[in-house]
């Protein structure tokens, strides 16, 4: 193990104290890893500069130092981009938090990237505004994470990815510079939109340290129901409906296929089955939210459009909710999956991106696909196809260690077929580093490399994730 | 001139053939300039292929002799950035014209980058579909020259820039690679998103040759009102309402300053004022428009909308569209800066980028700076205020020639100091060069020639535009 006589752990002490550079017993265990399925690795120190400036000279110390550099923000991750790697520093935005201003006029928001997605939105919401980004890890994530993962969640449909939500953005480079880029203008053409390339990059061509958000009005009313439909021709015919004529109020179309409906409904402890009583054996269920700005409007208009939907036919049987508890029991059936670990054990999950009208033939393939390679698989399917994004997951029961590599050739190999995405929102990082090639083409990930030299010559930051 | 014999011409005319290869006296007069203000130049040759690996081929040749490339779409650009380049291959799209695909599933168009804008929001239209992109030249302007510019327009406040439309795209590069990025899902983080590098880049990074874009479901109905207002304050109040009341129905709110409003009420012909009795002096004029689903719902709840607006005292005086005559009426008041030049004479135009809270500031602070700079110097001030984008013209009534530099020394001098942009929508090309620095950082634009190094080390695409 590397001591506090490193040269490079000198240099950062020096110029940013020992409040911010842990080295040795002092590693913090939650920075040995982030959430993805391989084991924490200690870092050879973590840096923790609370201002803009300090990761820009941590930044340019490794860089004079060659010392590799992973940046950190809540480590919530899947895939493994911010898992430390053996002998290079991670440098942890955890203290780089705080609002620095809320511009009403401009509809916009100015943070620091360490700052957790939870107090975003509460600071949005005191503000009179709406933060749409929402995801499980709420409390935890940062949002400089978010962003440098492009984040999704269940609203896409509406509000577009993380990506969509940004205005400005300041990033520290490899070599330690500080990029000040903090645009609040929704319409900005001078000269090339450089934030969109460190977005969505996992912190491999730069460090995200401040953000400009662009903020929503707050919705006033949510109307959600649960519909219960023959097919998926009926799911698509119903997805056309609600575009046209639920128009931009539309802001979730969540779809689960029978074999996830009923482990979820029957199998996961505490959800309720909204069409208990119903025995028709539906080819597909679908939750179709919308958030609008009068309930008193909203609401009546909502419950016409599911009507004609039931008269014409579309949709055989749909609940609605009349109260924000009934909103919370139909989400409950969607957001089932996240008891699935403790349910069904250990599972191989995926978050596929692939054409909205194939979905169906898809689920429908690799289920068969996986039952033949692997005798007795189960595979559950659900998504947000509006958005092309499908989940899946799949796990062989009793096996005394899941065939990782079979199940992930077969559903690969089928989204390679289709023209899909290996990833729609989680993002690469090491763990589908792989499978790049699955979903991006040789001319696409030789431009990936050429950007990747370009900012970051001799490969100090982040080396080994995504390309 | 250069003549046959030049060996980039013969090797051009050997691949593509006679069609696709004009040179001397065939170089037709529409391809020797775009719209801006400076003087045509003939190119070394036009080159115009019919399929993208036709574009492909021809940038592999031109980079093998080390001959430049200007990319050519509609040339409707007011900014130089299609302007040839004498000694320059001009490579214009307009043969590569076509909808290859509209997958309503996916709510998705593939087109060919040469398609003028017009016959894609026809298409669109046709398949029951809306493509919100809108500009004056659309009937010229070529979808491809729309995105390489990251065209706005009106309804950006609720639909976004060109940028916003896009799900993937075709480009080659400076060297000839094809990179054929076709994605068509809304959710896709595999590696790097490479489109946006490419949109907004003004054809110095790539050349576009196809595109999916993203389709929204057609509006069923349209509200249009016009407000007048006693100052600023009041403007930024009836924005917030507009946002937050009629949420996502909001597609344009254009604000007009009184000089403009007397400009174009009183001097341009054929501009009805919708105030015409009224002879209060106000201090904002403001058009809002919002878009929605159901007339029979939507246009009682926009009135009701408006009513609160005048009890709560916010607008003073409004008149609503009762029709779609009376809609186009209303947008005449708006549309009427595109008779300056015959009605005014030759003007400096600017379409810059700034706080919306300050606006109104601003263009106080630059009518007096301009008339202290330039005695007797008139401008007018209007603009897309919600997206932070103000247009103004600016000229000295009976000057023999326009005084262009001091006029933009003032402009852009004060958006400089108020932390704006040069160019909101229009571009940099070689017209704003000078001006860069006045909105970006010279470590921003230290990054942007990285990038433009990176992906064209020898310069030959589009030279000595935009950075």
């Amino acid at each position: 193990m590397e001591t506090l006589q490193s040269p490079v752990i000198g240099a950062l002490l020096d110029r940013l104290g020992s409040v911010a550079v842990l080295s040795g017993p002092d590693i913090p265990e939650r920075n040995t890893n982030d959430w993805g399925p391989h084991g924490p690795v200690r870092p050879l120190a973590v840096v923790r500069p609370s201002e803009p400036a300090g990761v820009a000279a941590a930044m340019q110390i490794c860089h004079q130092h060659g010392i590799a550099v992973v940046p950190q923000g809540g480590l919530t991750g899947l895939c493994g981009g911010a898992r430390p790697i053996a002998g290079a520093i991670a440098l942890s935005l955890e203290r780089l938090v705080g609002i620095e201003e809320i511009d009403p006029a401009a509809s916009s928001m100015t943070v620091l990237a360490g700052t957790p997605l939870e107090v975003v939105q509460r600071a949005a919401e005191a503000a009179g505004f709406f933060m749409p980004l929402d995801l499980g890890a709420r409390g935890s994530c940062a949002i400089g994470g978010n962003l440098s993962t492009n984040a999704g969640g269940n609203r896409v449909i509406r509000y577009g990815m993380a990506r969509d939500m940004v205005l400005g953005i300041e990033v520290v480079l490899p070599d330690g510079t500080l990029v000040t880029s903090l645009n609040k203008l929704l319409k900005n053409n001078a000269g090339y939109d450089l934030k969109h390339l460190f977005i969505g990059s996992e912190g491999t061509l730069g460090i995200i340290t401040r953000a400009v958000l662009r903020l929503h009005p707050k919705p006033a009313s949510t109307m959600v129901a649960m519909c219960a439909l023959s097919d998926y021709a009926g799911v698509l015919a119903l997805l056309a409906a609600a575009r046209r004529e639920l128009g931009p109020l539309l802001s979730a179309f969540e779809v689960m296929w029978p074999d996830y409906w009923s482990a979820a409904t029957g199998e996961v402890p505490n959800v309720r089955n909204p069409f208990a009583g119903d025995t028709t054996p539906y080819g597909a269920y679908v939750l179709v939210e919308a958030l609008g700005t009068d309930p008193a409007v909203d609401m009546p208009r909502f419950e016409a459009w599911l009507e004609r939907r039931l008269e014409v036919g579309d949709v055989p049987n749909a609940v609605v909710a009349q109260s924000m508890a009934e909103v919370a029991q139909l989400w409950g059936v969607r957001d089932a999956c996240s008891e699935f670990v403790s349910v069904f054990g250990p599972h191989i999950p995926f978050d596929v991106g692939l054409p909205t009208g194939r979905m169906d033939e898809f689920a429908e393939r690799c289920a068969a696909g996986l039952r033949a390679r692997l005798p007795g698989c189960r595979s559950l399917y659900y998504g947000h196809i509006g958005d092309g994004n499908l989940h899946l997951v799949a796990w062989v029961p009793g096996a005394p260690s899941q065939p990782e590599h079979e199940i992930e050739q077969v559903v690969y190999g089928l989204v390679r077929e289709f023209g899909g995405s290996v990833s729609a929102e989680h993002g690469i990082g090491t763990l589908k580093k792989p499978w790049l090639g699955h979903a991006r083409s040789p001319e696409e990930i030789a431009l990936m490399r050429t950007l990747k030299h370009a900012l970051d010559p001799t490969g100090i930051l982040n080396p080994g994730k995504v390309v």
